[in-house]
């Protein structure tokens, strides 16, 4: 099995490094392929920059119109690889098939918005603000972009920056998630169709070199990030150090409140979806949920019930709602923190861990796991767990609950559950998180959206998709002309 | 030859009406087809208001991202089709295949521009402008909307509003010209292929009958006209006694000004592929042609030469740079009218009357013409002639220029040709006119911005393309809501 | 009692007509002035549009930033004079003190919006549309605009079109209702003071001689109008006949929804407020009350209360909450109208008829009245009132609340009163009407959003205030600009 | 003469800090103030946070119509104030009564575009992104804001924030430079009376303690500052380290391209006005001149007769077109630059240095200085001289001159003086600078526009003024709500 080869100004490019780690199938531990990883790497992201800066100069120049053209057709290359792209996305990172495609509609989403950049890069004219004098902003490419991609979006991720990026007239690096590569192995393989000049787009693999040698490059003028909070603030600082502008977006432990008038099958169900789904590993994964004024322990009851019926197991397989998390580590991760939170008080309602799939014995899984009772003072609480596991509170007031969200670091989501629309209004515009949900499990903000992470779940200003990515992939110009009218041509 | 059939209600039906007008090729008089023309064809619109209404209840419910998901397919079908589709046009328009393709490229652009519509109609949120009170504005569709099209753009001019009138979540029925109804039915042949539901949108044929059955029709909300500028006062008039919202698009004499600084050759050219193209049956033809300054008659000897030197025939064959005009009416019309400019004191310096085209012999065909010295209170001076021919005038200043173009009833476009920054800047900013070219002899404006007539040349204030059609085709809705804080639900 | 001056030019002058009618104190039918009315009005009018025609050339060349400076000193001085003009308002129309007072708020926060202009006037622009070629577009004032003004705001409507205008670079001609024209001559009298040119803003009294000359008048390009539906269509219809740009904007009969989830106690008294503040007159009014699932008759016997417990009489007095009607013949109309209404089999619940106000004898009082059964397809079901009266109708659903509703032939606004979210939702989603109120009585858009009737209540696309009002008050002038890069001088 | 006191909550305090610098005339070293300097005034920045926050509480609540009610007070309260404040400005910061007359007008111009937040602060709503779901967005404010100011402009930059943070829901806290606190003293004095609550803003005199204290304190969420790029990139670090969004603008080495074409006298006039207004200490002064194809040494002359001609002195005297810079150390830093001219091969052509202005000896004057044939690999090329000196290049084409901007470091302005639009364009388009002059000298954007500078002359993405100041001072939040039909209330 060949190392993972780097997509660099246009053609498939062995690395300069060759250690490399495993790409490794968390349902069954099978490895798919190997990714170069190492210090070799940032000699890749180096000649990745500089076929970007040569690109640069002349993608620059062509018109808007034309340089969305070839995301026309990504949006049709991608919808006619579906099926394709997303058994890739199961295979490296596990989660099942419905949800992989699911990710990629969000991607196929941004590629839309992104060709409406012709508009969204339009900027104001003001004509005579003086005598004879015009006044108006162009927005005008940066150079070269990159991206460092997470794990557990593999195939939308990052869409969130690229298609805006290139529309905008910008080259662009992308780095994915040396522990899923592959889904955008598969998505440079049709970027390779879609008509884009050489060294407009380049893929470089690697580990935490390359994201330093990125973020240290002197001709990357822009960082995009999603993972941790711990990484987005050191990309955040080492970035700005640098000089550069940086989006960086970390974690979260998101809150959901259930008010006792909310609809208890469709809230359950739902809130079942955002816990669980993808096996909790997103940023927008519902995590604390919070019970008020549930007295006679119907919410409670309910998230139980949605909670066991969950079938794990491998994603590609039919009826199976939850696959693994996405590695060993990972998985023994998720379980001490469980254990940590009965070490400090919460006891286990539904426990998932030890859980064996057969057939996929291998495989890192864990079932639904619901624990309660934990103490708000104790450290779980402020854990960003990234797995299937929901911390179930109790309070007595919707006061109550804000009180407690808004002590959060984070600040990703918070979702309400009620059929009250004064109780939704107060919840949302007190709630101190970037995305709210009304009845909404997983408030991932449409591609037309930024996508607004608040607090510690993001640092910089302007978010990735939408007119913030347009914002940020540009920088405005400023040009005052003075034209007289007494100098307009005697003849 | 069968009579065309309507598209209604996603079926392919016999219009109501026995009577036909025939569609005939300008270049040859070859029949390519027969029309329904007359009272019946009003009981035709009537069915396809009905099938329309039926249809807006749903279609208007559907998310917007849904709704322009036909309308990416389109633009793969048109482009996948350009060959045949711009064969159709030029056999029954007469334009060349380059001018078809042209035109075609602009339909394209506006289905681009409308894949856009869900940015485009978002609208306001402003929170809390009281305590407990936001107020939003939605944007939502009308109802039915129908496009009356005039024979010059068979393949482009519906596409400025159909696309966004159906993202909008509208429903829509198109009157093709008579003359040209061929293009359309090709187009909706494919259009029956994007997925839209029945009903979404309907093409009914007809003349004045069919006109007035749409402007009186109380089902009817909008309409989108092209023509004529006594039509189009004839359309607002009448459409807006009837209280519907109407953009009604007119003529226009587009004058055009070269200054002595103009780099010729560029200047000559342009301003010949603007006043000919088309055989100068558009609204946005250079029509009469100001130099300013010319002592040496530098820029007449170059006007000459280029209107000389363009080719005249049919326009699929190869090299040909200029088609028939529409009709032997047509062709006749603009015969008399040149007589008339030299009845009234003009001279022919170029006569394209009495054209024979050999193979070609029943053609209407004219070639470029050029008449000078028309005396400015003259009738010509002010009649559109829609054909090739140039009205050369001369003037002293661009003072003297601006002055006569001020005096238009016209208001679609003025052009100036000049090397000088403030020159240009002077004209764009004095002259009455909609649509502006400097150093441009056919100001189109791109889908992404109004196509802005003044004066009589547009009646309405808002016109077809980008954010204006999105507001033409869409209410607004304001919504303030009041959920105070104290009515959040106490449990 | 000397006949009340125009403002024309900058100068006070006398109309060219002598006759007149009065201007009367509903309460007292004291006579408060003269105003000229009459044929010769037309030659006033013409004067007025004269002298705008001369101010626009200058003041459409100032710039936006100087032009509304004026307007930030109209702000100053009506918040130094409101105790008078609302003491003005009040003994013209009628209305009470408050009302007056709120009136002149939605004036002035009118004034700021239009004081924004340098921002909302700025238009889009696009770099390198084709290589060496940029287009954009500028926002470019009419020429002179009039306005139709209405007697119910005589401080407020004005104001929804005059600030707007006249930062766009435009001139404008006034007509206030002949019924209350003095408000306008003492704001007229502090417009005086602001350092506008002469002729940029006129007034000109009259009655239907002067609206014929101004929908006639070739040099006005736009016409807003607020009136009655009957008047705003003709109005509407004429001026397009004219080929002018008009916005009209007519009556109304604004259904209210309450559900048994309301808050009774907030819900009655403001839906009191809605339907006889201001005595009933104006396009917000609420109207008809469909109280849904009313059993017990709790709404009912709500609405009855505070309808009954409201003080009317002379507005100026503490404590009355509500004033005379605007003349005799409307009381009488509004009396005939409730007597229409018990002969159509309605019953009269509260009767607020014969009305006698102490010290105010001759006052054209009316008192809250309450109409319910009146059967659906009577005549005054669709009637538009003008007066304090309430329609009570009782339904089961929400559905047949918004069928009702929909089946109006006006849709300037719809309420709804619940404390349910969904239902919230889908009533502003389904009713058509173009401002809805959830838990809102009067849903009068703020400044900042367009005032937008549906149906009958508007005819045009274009609305007052805000965004609609800078859209309306200027055209789009594309620019497409050729410079390319080899035309740069060489040295 | 006691201390400078801060003003903190609503009160004038006594700085914690009892060591201080002196406020000096910079054109006789009078003494005009004593300002705390040192690390006590963290503690003052500890209060003033506290404070803030505690208003912030209320503050963002009030609805944005009334947060913006005092900005128009402010507005009139300066033009009532202009000469004072004028006064003031000349006496500490030594520039013309003239320039500080300016400086203030784009202050007021700030206070104007702010007041427009209430339409700024809209943001999108998209209803029905899927059945029964609407997606929104709001913007909120941060919390605690800060700015730190530079000593050039004490009347104008911190209303390049201050305004729009406070109206967007923010409270403020303002450091001037402790070189010129004086004006924002008298501004406060101003604000004191606007009725804004205590601790929405607030002033803490300081150095380079104060601006660590700022940057470090964890409840300020925003850092505007404006300085040299030294400190610029600094405060970006460090805020950014901390987590912070930071807007940071440095430096400049403004680069002004004369082609052979340009109207010789107003070019050289407008070009001195920006090489030696604010004697040279301005981001946007003009530095590096380059004259394109000046084979007979024309614009050269013109050039130097404009510079010998100005008249230095004392800023408040009439006539005086310079005054003298800001410290000794400034003067001796200018001198000691131009001496580094010299010595690096340059000549002087005119020589300003040994200034003596008769009356005011003590004065740090320089006269206008010019220098030529700088070598292109000097350092002085690359060095922000802050002093009223001129390096005088001459260069063959359009296309050397750009070749030498786009190598600068920095990019807050460039500027051509041409009357070819071609050039113009060309050089808009391709200099790589975020503030562009064609023909302007000074290109100072409006209000209404970023103030855009690039590379090295800005840090972060979003800058001061307008659209950019609004985005940066909220946070984006977006709601999703799912109120399906079915859930609305049955009864």
């Amino acid at each position: 099995m060949e190392l993972l080869k780097n997509y660099i100004g246009g053609k498939w490019l062995d690395s300069r490094e060759a250690a490399f780690s495993s790409v490794v199938n968390p349902a069954t531990q099978e490895i798919l392929g190997r990714v170069p990883v190492g210090p070799g790497t940032s000699t890749d992201v180096d000649e990745a920059v500089k076929a970007a800066q040569v690109a640069f100069k002349e993608w620059s120049q062509i018109p808007v119109m034309q340089r969305v053209q070839p995301l026309y057709k990504l949006k049709q290359l991608i919808e006619d690889n579906l099926d394709d792209l997303a058994n890739t996305i199961t295979l490296e990172c596990g989660k099942t098939k419905v949800e992989s495609l699911g990710e990629l509609q969000r991607a196929i989403e941004n590629i839309e918005a992104a060709c409406a950049t012709p508009l969204l890069i339009q900027s104001e004219f003001s004509e005579n603000i003086a005598r004879g004098v015009d006044e108006f902003m162009i927005r005008q490419p940066l150079g070269v972009c990159a991206c460092i991609a997470p794990f557990n979006f593999p195939g939308m991720i990052p869409f969130w920056f690229l298609p805006y990026a290139i529309a905008c007239g910008n080259t662009f690096v992308l780095k994915p998630s040396e522990k899923v590569p592959l889904t955008m192995m598969k998505v440079f393989s049709l970027i390779e169709k879609i008509g884009l000049p050489a060294g407009v787009v380049s893929l470089v693999h690697g580990g935490k070199e390359t994201v330093d040698a990125l973020l240290d490059h002197p001709d990357i003028k822009a960082i995009s990030f999603v993972g941790s909070t711990a990484i987005a603030k050191y990309v955040y600082s080492r970035g700005a150090a640098n000089g550069k502008r940086v989006q960086a977006q970390g974690g979260a432990k998101n809150p959901v409140v259930i008010l006792p008038d909310a609809d208890l099958e469709v809230t359950s169900k739902v809130i079942a979806d955002s816990v669980y789904g993808c096996a909790g590993q997103r940023c927008l994964a519902a995590s604390t949920i919070i019970s008020v004024g549930d007295e006679k322990g119907e919410i409670k009851d309910a998230l139980y019930e949605t909670a066991k019926q969950r079938t794990t197991g491998f994603g590609l397989l039919p009826d199976v709602e939850m696959g693994p998390v996405i590695s060993r580590e990972s998985k023994k991760r998720i379980e001490s923190l469980i254990q940590q939170g009965i070490q400090e008080g919460g006891q286990v309602l539904l426990d998932g861990r030890n859980t064996q799939i057969s057939g996929f014995e291998k495989g890192n899984f864990l079932r639904p796991t619901i624990l309660e009772n934990i103490p708000l003072n104790g450290e779980l609480i402020k854990t960003e767990i990234f797995g299937p596991v929901m911390t179930l509170l109790s309070m007595k007031t919707v006061e109550d609950a804000l009180a407690f969200i808004n002590g959060n670091r984070y600040g990703n989501m918070a979702c309400i559950f009620t059929t009250s629309g004064a109780s939704a209004r107060k919840f949302r515009s007190e709630a101190n998180a970037g995305n709210i949900g009304v009845n909404i499990g997983v408030a991932a903000p449409m591609a037309q959206f930024p996508f607004s992470g608040w607090n510690e779940s993001f640092f910089g200003d302007l978010h990735g998709q939408g007119r913030h990515a347009i914002e940020f992939f540009t920088q405005t110009k400023i040009v005052i002309e003075r034209w007289p009218k007494e100098w307009s041509r005697k003849f």
